[in-house]
């Protein structure tokens, strides 16, 4: 089974500002708005098929988006692939000459096993994987 | 009808180099690799449900690819929505403040009706649209 793109995460300066143009481009409304407190992010999402766009707001100004639009501006944030067994992708992704970025807790929204590979080794893309 | 993600085009060096490692992510061969001599690209696309995952490459120093690795490097250049009718969706957009790139063809590969968004307007992403 190949991998799917669950979502693509977009860092905005203000969800305020940036619902209503994304909701002009999706056609349709939010699915919903949530904080995540752990992340220190509020999160519009717009579902559509089996993937979904998600605005980024930081929360507060140590958050990973608020340094992401410090140094890159507003844009793409991160890719979110859906893999079957994250074990064996992780393993190939690292026999490809991926690089895992280390972290402490691999456990994402919904309890979900996720990891992270680096930009640097993705032509420059930060990709998360996400078991479901 | 809500737009679907049609697909997320990645600015590379080198297909060569990273066909192995999407590869590897996608957990899939890439569905195929054409040059697209208009817009002066080599691209290897890997379809997944509704969407692909579309590498980049320049074929001339001019391309736009070249030009934007020159300038970000490596990275997302384009997300692409499918709509239902590019005219209504176009208008929306407008409405809600985003800006339309003006350009000479409004036709894209397979013959299908296509209009770009500014990143300025749009959060940071250069946004294509796509009536299918």
């Amino acid at each position: 089974m190949s991998a799917k793109i669950d979502h693509i995460g977009i860092a905005v300066k203000s969800l305020e500002q940036a619902i209503p143009k994304y909701r002009a481009l999706m056609q349709k409304e939010p699915d919903h708005i949530e904080e995540v407190k752990g992340q220190a992010v509020k999160v519009a999402m717009f579902r559509t098929g089996d993937s979904s766009i998600e605005l980024l707001e930081a929360t507060t100004p140590e958050s990973p988006i608020a340094r992401y639009i410090e140094k890159h501006g507003e844009g793409i944030h991160h890719i979110c692939l859906a893999v079957e067994n994250i074990d064996t992708a992780l393993q190939e992704a690292v026999e490809a000459g991926l690089e895992i970025i280390p972290q402490k807790d691999d456990r994402g929204a919904g309890g979900h096993r996720i990891a992270f590979l680096h930009p640097k080794s993705t032509g420059g893309v930060l990709i998360e994987l996400v078991e479901k």
